[in-house]
C-alpha cells in the first residue's frame, strides 16, 4: 500500500506554499513575460531583483526573479502559522540531520533555509510584509489575471520517499498515480491549504522543479492568454494545453518563461479541507489521468525541468518517461 | 475597535460548515427546485426526507430537506476535525451553560446538538458517510452545476455579540461593515475553511437564516441558471442579481426556494488561509459594499429570512434596514 | 395587423448600420470612456474629432466623437452596397420630398445626407477607407473588447410610422411589442445585416437616440467591464444590467457616456438571414420582454435619450412610459 | 493572382447553407451522439431517419441522419431566397451541362438536386417547414448547446477550380491559403450569409466532406462538451482541439461521430457582410493559420473525410498533406 496514512498532527504547521525564487538571465525579458504578458504585479524591483505578487495576494511576493548567470532555482518557500511553529520546524529539520540556517530575506521575518529529503532547497518563514488589497482594483488586472500562487510540482527520483517525507510534515495526499506492475508511486499530489496540492511530485530525474502554478479566475482567462501569447511573439512558449487534467480536474495551460522555467496556469480544482478525504488513485496506464480529454502531453513536458542551484539531480530507478499516448 | 483579535488557538477545531436541515412543505416542489433546477444530486430520499450533495462533495449530504408543516430551519451543521475535537466542543458548550445533547443523525457519526449565543440550533459531528467522487461524471452535471456548499448567512440581533461568540470558536473575520456613527458592527463575515466565510452575520430581526450559499464554477453558470429559471416558471424566485459583491468580491445570485428559503449561488471569492490576513472594513454608507456595480438590493433582501424551529427572533436595537441606494 | 409584410425588393440596398457621430463637450473625458474604458481603437484624432473603430471592423470608423458646445447627435450612418445603390437612394429620398444633400465626410466616399420620416438625420455612403485587420492583434484588446457596432435604438413618437418607413427601405422586423389594447406598435426591431436589428424603435418623445450598441465576445466581457467601471469612477454610469433581454435574447449592459449618450454592450442574439423569418410578437404587459429574468429597468432608461441636432422631438400620443414592474 | 474578384451580382441568390444528409449505420448510436451528447433537437424521427435542428433554427432540419448500409454523405443543401431564384438556379446549372433534377424532400418545398464542379451532390430549395422558436426554452438546452449550422468544409482535388465555380454562384472568399511556390490555392473559405464561410475547400483527395460545423454560444460550452465526451465513452471521438484557428479566428473543436463524420464545434468568427471586405491571405508555411496557438493538427485531420454517395474522389495534383508542425 503506497500511500501513508495522513499525518494529522504534524510536528509544525505549514499554512501553504508561499513563493519561489528563480534565477533568470535577463530581467527585462522576464519582466515582459511575467508582468506584461501574465499580469503579475511588481511590488519591488531593482537591478538585481523583481518581486511579484498576484492580484489577491497580500503578502509582498509570491515570485522573486533574481538576475543570475544561470537559470537555476534558488528556493521554494512555505509560510508557517506563527513564530513558534518556525522554531519547531528548525528543531525538526535539525533532528533529522538536515542542514539548517537562519537567513535574511527582504520583506520577510526570520527565515529558515533547509532542504528536503533530496536536498531540494526550501525556506520557511512566518511573517512577510503585508500589502494593501488590490483584488478590487480592476484597472490593474492584465494578461491572464493571475489571482494567487497555487502549487509547485517537482521531479523526484523516488516519489515514495518524497511522499513519506512530506507526509511527515503534514502534507496530505489528494491524488496519486501508481505503477500497477511495481506497486510504486509514479506521482503524488499533496496539500496543506485545502486545494489539490501545494506541492506535487512526479517520477524523473530529480530533484528538479517541473513547474510553478498560478490560479486564475476561469478557463476563458487561459484562452485569452493563449491568444495574447500567440500574437506577441510567445507562440513557441506555449508548451501544452489548454485542457482538463484527469488528476485534480483542473483546467490547465503550460507555458515556458524566457529561461525555460515552466509555469502552469490553473483553475477549477476542488476543496480538500476534510481530514478524512480519500485520495484518488490513478493507473499509470490511464492516459486520461494527464488530460481528461485524451490529448497526449508533448515529450518535453516529461523531460524538461529547472535545476536547483547546487543540487545535482539523480536518475530515477523507474523508467524516466511514462507511457505516452501515441 | 469592533473586531476582536483572531482566536488562533480555539477550544476545538471546526473544519468547515457542513450542511443545513430545512423544513419544507412540499417535497416534490422542493425536489423540482433543488434537483431539477439547481442540479444538486440526491443521495437518499424517502417520504419524509431528501438528502442532497453537490458535485465535488464526498460527504453524504450538504442539504437535507425534511417534509414539515412549517418551513422552519432545523439546524445548521459543522464538521469537526476528529472525535476528540467533538468531545472538546461538548465540554465547551456545556461549560458555557448551553444546552447540549447527543443526537442520532442518519449517515453521521456521533452528533452534538447545541445552540449558539442567540439560541440558533447548531449541530456538530466529525464523521459522515463518504461517497464515491462524482466530480468527473460530467453527465450528471445539471442546472447551475453546484460544486459545494460554501456558507451560511444569518440575521443577528447583535452582530458584535455574534462575532465575539464565533470568534471564541475560532471563526476569523475576513470582512465587516461598521456603522461609523455608533461604532458598532453592522455585518461580519467569518471563516474556518479558508474562504471569505463559513458563516456571516448581518444586523436584523434575529436569529434567522438569511441564506445558504453554494459554490459554482463560473459566472456563466449563474447566467445559465437565470435563463433556466426565467423560462421554467421560476422567474419570481429570482430575487437579486446577478452581480458582484463589494464584500467578498464574489459573483452572486440570490434565489428563493418554494418555501422562501433563500439560496445564494456564489463564486470567485478569495483565499483566506493566512492567520495574519487583515480583515477588510467597509462603511455602512458605501453602497458598493453590497453590489460593487452599484445596483441596490430589493427591500425583501433586507427583510425576509427563514425562522429557526422553536426560536423566536428578536429585534435588533440598531435600525433594521440599512441605507438602500435610491 | 401592425407588422407590414417584409419588403424583400427594396428600392436600394443598405448593407448595414455603419456609424454614429456624437457631439461631446469634453473630448478628453470621452476618450477616457470610449478608448481607455470600453476599448475602442483610435483611428484618427485631432482637436475637434476622435474617430474610433472596434476590433473586427475594417472600415475607418464606427463612432465619431465631435467636440461641441452641446451633446447632440449629428447623424446615424448606413453603408450601401455600391455606388449605384447610393444614387438610387438619393433619387428615392428626393422623390419622397425629403431634403437630400451630398456632403464631404472624412475617410468616406460620396455621402448622402438626408433624414427619415421624423426628420432624424441619416447619412448614406458606399465607400469608406479600409484599414488592416487588427482582430488578431490580441495585445490591443482592452476594456470590454468591443468587436463591432451592432445597432441603433431610437425613441419614435409613432412606431407604426417608423416601421412602415424603414420597411420600405428594406429593414425587416424580427421582433416587436404590441399594445394589445390599441393594436398599435410599442416597439420594433428591424435589420438589414442578418442579426436581430440594425435599428430599433421604441415609443416615446421622438425622434431621439436611445442607444448605440457594440457587440462583444461573451457575457464575461460584460462582467469585466462592470468590474472595471465600478472601480474606476464610472459606477454611476452603469444604468441597467447586466441581464438577458427577452426580445433579441441578447445579453446586455447599458451604460452612459460622459455626455449622457447611452451605450449598450451586447452579445448573443440570433441569425436572421432567412427572408421568411417570422417576427416574434411580445405583449407590452409581459415584463420578461425587457429582461428575461424579471428585473425591471430603471425609470431613466424609459425617459432619457440623446437629442438630434436641430430636431425638436415630439411627444408620442401613446403613454410615454410602459408598464414597469414594481 | 489566385482569388477571383467577388461576383456581387450572381445568377441566383443563395441565402445560406442549410443542411446535410448523412448516411449512418446505426441510428441509435447516432442519436446518442447528436441528441444526447451534442444537444441537437429531434424534429422528426422514424425507423429510417432522424431530423435535427439546433436551438435557434426555425427551419425544420439542419441535419438529417439516414439509416444506411454505408456511411456516405447524400447531399449538402442550400436555401435560396425565393422560388424565382430556385428557377434561375435550375436554368444556370442546366446551362452549365450539370445534371438537374426536381426531387421530393420531406418538410421542404420544391427541391433541385444537382452537383458542383466535382460532382459533389448539392440540393437547393427555398421553402422548408418553419417551426416555433425554441431558443428561449432554456430547459431544452443540452450538451454543447448548439445554436445553428455554420458551414461545410470539403476536400477538393483542385481548390482553384472550386473557388472559381462557387464564386460564380456568389460565394465570396474571406480567407485563403496560398502555396507560395506554385501560386496555387491550398484552401479557401467562402460565404453567403455574412460569416467567414458557408463552405470552405481544402486541398486533398476530393470531393469529400471534411466536416460540418455547428455554432455554439461561447468557448466554455466547448470545454463542457470535452468534459462530457471524455467521461461518457467518447474520448476517442475527440480528434483535435479545442483551440483558436488562425484562419477565421474562431474557437474550435473537432469530433468524430460514430460513422466517422467529422463535426466542428465553432464560435467567434467575424462578420463579413461588407461587399468590399478584403480576403485575408495566409501562407501555407505558417502553422498559425491552422491553430493560432501553434499546436499541430493530427495527421488524421488532414487525411480522413466522408465520401459522397456515388462520387469517386480523385487525388489532388498538389501534395496531399500540408506541412505539419513537428
Amino acid at each position: 500500500m503506497p500511500i501513508p496514512a495522513p499525518n494529522l498532527y504534524p510536528p509544525f504547521n505549514i499554512i501553504r506554499l508561499s513563493h519561489a525564487v528563480f534565477g533568470v538571465k535577463d530581467l527585462a525579458a522576464s519582466r515582459a513575460f511575467y508582468v506584461d504578458t501574465l499580469g503579475l504585479q511588481v511590488t519591488d524591483e531593482d537591478e538585481e531583483h523583481i518581486f511579484l505578487r498576484a492580484m489577491e495576494e497580500r503578502g509582498h511576493h509570491s515570485l522573486v526573479l533574481r538576475k543570475d548567470e544561470t537559470s537555476e532555482i534558488r528556493s521554494l518557500a512555505f509560510k508557517l502559522f506563527d513564530e513558534g511553529e518556525l522554531d519547531k520546524a528548525h528543531d525538526w529539520f535539525k533532528s533529522k540531520g538536515h542542514r539548517v540556517e537562519w537567513v535574511e530575506r527582504a520583506y520577510q521575518g526570520r527565515t529558515l533555509r533547509t532542504h528536503d529529503c533530496f536536498g531540494m532547497p526550501i525556506e520557511l518563514y512566518f511573517q512577510m510584509d503585508r500589502l494593501p488589497p488590490i483584488h478590487q482594483q480592476y484597472a490593474l488586472y492584465n494578461g491572464v489575471k493571475p489571482l494567487r500562487i497555487d502549487h509547485f510540482n517537482c521531479f523526484a527520483q523516488d516519489v515514495d520517499t518524497a511522499v513519506d517525507f512530506y507526509n511527515e510534515m503534514g502534507f496530505r495526499v489528494t491524488e496519486y498515480t501508481e505503477d500497477e506492475e511495481t506497486g510504486r508511486l509514479w506521482a503524488a499530489w499533496t496539500h496543506r491549504k485545502g486545494g489539490v496540492h501545494d506541492i506535487a511530485f512526479t517520477n524523473g530525474l530529480g530533484p528538479r522543479l517541473h513547474h510553478t502554478a498560478f490560479w486564475v479566475p476561469t478557463p476563458l482567462n487561459i484562452i485569452d492568454l493563449c491568444d495574447l501569447m500567440a500574437t506577441t511573439g510567445y507562440v513557441a512558449n506555449i508548451e501544452r494545453g489548454p485542457g482538463r487534467h484527469g488528476i485534480s480536474n483542473a483546467f490547465f495551460l503550460y507555458i515556458l518563461d524566457p529561461d525555460g522555467h515552466r509555469i502552469e496556469i490553473y483553475c477549477s480544482d476542488f476543496q480538500t479541507v476534510d481530514p478524512d478525504l480519500e485520495p484518488i488513485k490513478w493507473d499509470l496506464k490511464d492516459p486520461q489521468r494527464q488530460t481528461l480529454w485524451g490529448a497526449p502531453a508533448p515529450r518535453s513536458w516529461f523531460e524538461h525541468g529547472s535545476i536547483f542551484q547546487d543540487v545535482e539531480p539523480v536518475e530515477s530507478d523507474l523508467a524516466a518517461t511514462p507511457i505516452i499516448a501515441p
